[in-house]
């Protein structure tokens, strides 16, 4: 069931940065990305409520483990509870989905996670090594009785097997599903750019779990402000905490571990111009993959080869152009595509009043 | 029940370094530190093995969530899947016990540790915000079936539960159950020193979960040298992947975050003197806190007073040494300690040939 | 000689942010802070000509060896040759005049703070051990024969003793003399913020070295955009090479290290919001200290005592927000204090069209 | 002139760990690296006394501006004023030779290796960007009159073109002629180890300039324990300060800069065995290149191929294990080495007392 929001912030005539989008202008304009959800929303006894989810990015459909990929993350501002970074750090690979979910669920999605590589991959833990398991987070304990844990380690199983290369759900699906931005209802969005350079064409996508902000705070006006906007049916909520977000970026560029850092680096300033100032209670992390290489778990070679991106060559500034455009996309597309919800102790958090089309 | 090893090292002759222990030479002499144990033993259908367990440190007996203590992190090598440094590092606190285990377990055991903290801090995820639980682990696959995950969030809690100021069980005992190290049966030592300074006295120790290193690699021997050895009953065993070693520092020095940092980074050294080279597959992370200091988790105060140490003092050089000496030692103690052990396909990891006295 | 731009943007009707400016807008609203220039500027033999300078911050007028601030160091690009920043992340703490000047001259100004720093403490080297200087540069070849190393040691006493507390000169002055942003004359900027807390108030100023950006990456025009401008007399200049900028943060706010390394981040907000990618060729460095505390070079003393900002008190988000803006703003009034200005092979880069009044 | 000390330890009958050395046991039997040396020993008026030097290490005799290597540094404690780190850590390479020398002279030295850059690379500053110039430092102001400023840019320039793949000079000479190790004349010192897998063999070299520990503190004792050592005739000196080590590690296996970060890592091991615990007031600081790749400064091409080493290799382990070698065997043979020096207030530091043939 497709929760349909307002549309795409594009569709609604805003217009950021300068680098064209890719065809459905989400994460899986990357060849063989995939995202998947699982939407967790019902009333608990006395009054609580189950309003979240887990969402789940691939970087390809085959064996993460076997065929990982180069990765990188960033901690933009690290008030949170991401698993698994200490070793994409230490070896610049991802060998599992990224998962993400509520802070609380950390473990049980992590549970889920390695439950499901154990079953298709036999050898880990018994004739090979173990599995390094990533799982991103924001609290969305406005809306959800976050102290429940009502996810459970199968929710996890199945976020990975809904996952689909035909595009991204976003708004309040998965584990945007009770998430909070800007006073209004957040969750997932997703956006993508295209860079061209001496007849290579590359694709750089980016998917939010927004969760941060003040009404106050917002800076989208820069860019809405000469549209004629909605009337704000609804007022902003504020919440008593600083909430955060997770920034996932994924490419067909050949880049090396330390480049992709420095393309998730680039991911703060999209962050920073929707008006975030990455608050001290933020968990603001940025992750990002290169789908270019497929790194086989083992090998008898001593060496291998990899094709990498000429840092001077100016396309590099344009993947990093294209992640800052992309992430402040994102942000915007989880505001518009989100819809008005309710959740724990009766609160509702409206959907954001948009430029009119 | 103990599970009698040899003794520690230090009485079986081998001194490490210059400086004098606490009482009890071990992380306990750090007033107000606690160490408990679950240890999990038992076998499983069709010859799997269950040989794992769970170790909480506590820095004091108090809600750590509501008194916080100054912490820091550092990453020797992060072939690893240790959870909540991020927050660490961002904030330089800890909130939460220290949780040691298996690497599969560490979703059980952060759910545990987690259910704990939501117990025994109501407010946690209702009028406050999230907790940061901090796990780390080692690989036992060689003597435990880890792909069971035996471990379950109550053995967390137990371990929590167990935990006592009146000294730290060494050997084969909780997280340290199935851990190898040097091919021989490695786990939990543990070690302290006591230094002094114009009036002032400090006392710092180490607590290691031990899981590295082949028998090739030992440079104890620079110490053993000229003692007799006992006869070598057994061979040491090959395992196929590097193995890791989680060591905690606590110490009631006033330090502050980056003090705390400085400290954890010496733990390396005394890691390297065991013949370490941090390998390539090993997880190696020191985790370091003071409990100088009992943070309120809110206060209406805009500012907080806090007392650190004078680097340029003498006694932060002594620090520095006693960080080196004391994880040194305390990998030691995890060796006369252990005793042999039997787990999965039949193996036997046997205790190290040891100095006789 | 005042080399009068157009005065600061705020001036000209464009507001940066919520929150309210100090008195003179500049660094030097920092109670203390001290900011001087020596400004080069003249025609070399064969058509080369010296268009640069040397800036000094200075963060309190006595001596900063003996009385020392805290301080941390961000690097939010590392194409750049800044000196000094390792042993600020190492301790916190700041021991001399912070010096900006052009990329190949850094060798002449460090050597020139040195002899300052000997000169006015003679202990340094001889009773006592060394000092470290820190000098930010960017890369001012457009408008500068910069292979000619004009810049001299005594220039950058001169900067030093040029210091004053009584405002900040911006523009086509001191280290900005030959730099050049978004195709027009950049250089030196400053803005400041003033934020309140329970009684408390505190504030934060930023002054950046601003040679950075494409006419095309240009954002400022989000906030220019209802404003009519100025007719476009001249081309903006489009360079070979990725520009940089340096960032300097102060603030009287206790601050510890890791808190102001946290400040330090938010000046990449600001960077972001005017339309930087943080290019590939960027050195993008920010250096944030506080006033708060001055740390005597040696006591008697084991402890010492500092206050610091309780991390959850709002202050501290204002104080992100404040840095953001600061850096915004002073990138700001970096362009619309620059005159335009002609060097090198006759180049002339000229003052940006801003909005009239 | 060869200043002879007592030879290599190796000579005197200590092996430092289990791999075989190269030919020549020292950073030039990696193919193509080159070291020169300038030492500058005399009195100065009024009991001063210039008792110091400048030594260069070049990755190979191209130009390394148009021919950049990769590389990484490590800074294992930073009370340093190293440069030049700040880029490398960025990018990933090293264009420049890397300068060693006394801590006052760091300017002087970049200015010097700056000058010959310009000189020898037309382009640098004029069609194409700047230059990344890499200067370390210790402090020899026990011996060196150092607030003389002895050192001038041509003695940096004279190193860079004394450099020879022939042999590496060892103890009082270049950069090491006044630094004190262990209380006994340290200085410069080098070893190789040569590691093979596969059919392809790899050597890494280690140089050290050696400035830290009391000879309380040293640990060679532990390999020398059995051999008669030499009678004592000289007290060891108590310097006022901690000292500092520079550390180069080079080889020709082909890492890329990540992996050459962890190898870096690795020379606090080989510290760390000697007996340091890695002083408050040193810097250590460790800078490893490979020359197995020669990357242009500038192409048309998009991307480019990198071979680099399958960490899961064993091989990895032993090129680990063989930088905590070759970097502890290098510490040792800049003290057998070194020769007796006096130097600043007729101090005098002798050779250490070491094991008889």
């Amino acid at each position: 069931m497709k929760r349909a929001g307002k549309g795409k912030i594009r569709e609604l005539g805003v217009v950021v940065g300068k680098l064209p989008t890719g065809a459905k202008n989400d994460l899986t304009d990357v060849p063989g990305v995939r995202v998947g959800h699982v939407t967790i929303q019902h009333e608990l006894e006395d009054g609580e409520c189950a309003c979240t989810g887990v969402t789940a990015i691939l970087p390809h459909g085959g064996s993460l483990f076997r065929e990982k990929v180069t990765a990188a993350s960033y901690v933009i501002n690290g008030f949170g509870k991401t698993t698994g970074l200490v070793q994409v750090n230490e070896l610049g690979v991802l060998e599992s989905p990224i998962m993400l979910t509520n802070t609380f669920s950390v473990p049980a999605v992590t549970q889920g996670a390695l439950q499901y590589m154990l079953a298709t991959n036999e050898e880990i833990g018994d004739t090979t090594g173990t599995v390094n398991i990533v799982v991103g987070e924001c609290n969305d304990g406005h809306l959800n009785s976050i102290r429940r844990c009502v996810v459970r380690p199968e929710d996890a199983v199945a976020a990975i097997e809904n996952a689909t290369e035909h595009g991204v759900e976003e708004g309040a699906v998965g584990a945007g599903t009770g998430m909070v931005a800007f006073g209004y209802k957040g969750g997932i969005g997703s956006s993508s750019r295209v860079v061209s350079a001496s007849g290579h064409t590359y694709t750089l996508g980016a998917l939010v779990l927004s969760n941060f902000g003040s009404k106050d705070d917002f800076l989208g006006d820069r860019l809405f402000a000469c549209a004629p906007r909605e009337p704000a049916a609804a007022e902003a909520v504020e919440k008593e905490e600083d909430g955060s977000i997770m920034i996932v970026l994924a490419t067909d560029a050949p880049l090396s571990d330390r480049q992709l850092l420095r393309v998730a680096k680039r991911a703060g300033i999209g962050l920073g111009r929707t008006g975030s100032h990455f608050g001290h209670g933020s968990g603001d992390i940025a992750i990002a993959f290169s789908t270019a290489h497929k790194i086989p778990h083992r090998t008898e070679s001593v060496t291998e080869t990899r094709v990498q991106l000429r840092e001077d060559h100016p396309v590099m500034n344009e993947l990093f152009a294209a992640a800052a455009e992309a992430t402040e996309e994102a942000i915007y597309n989880s505001l518009s595509q989100a819809v008005t919800t309710t959740g724990r102790k009766g609160r509702t958090v409206h959907a954001m009043p948009l430029p009119l089309r």
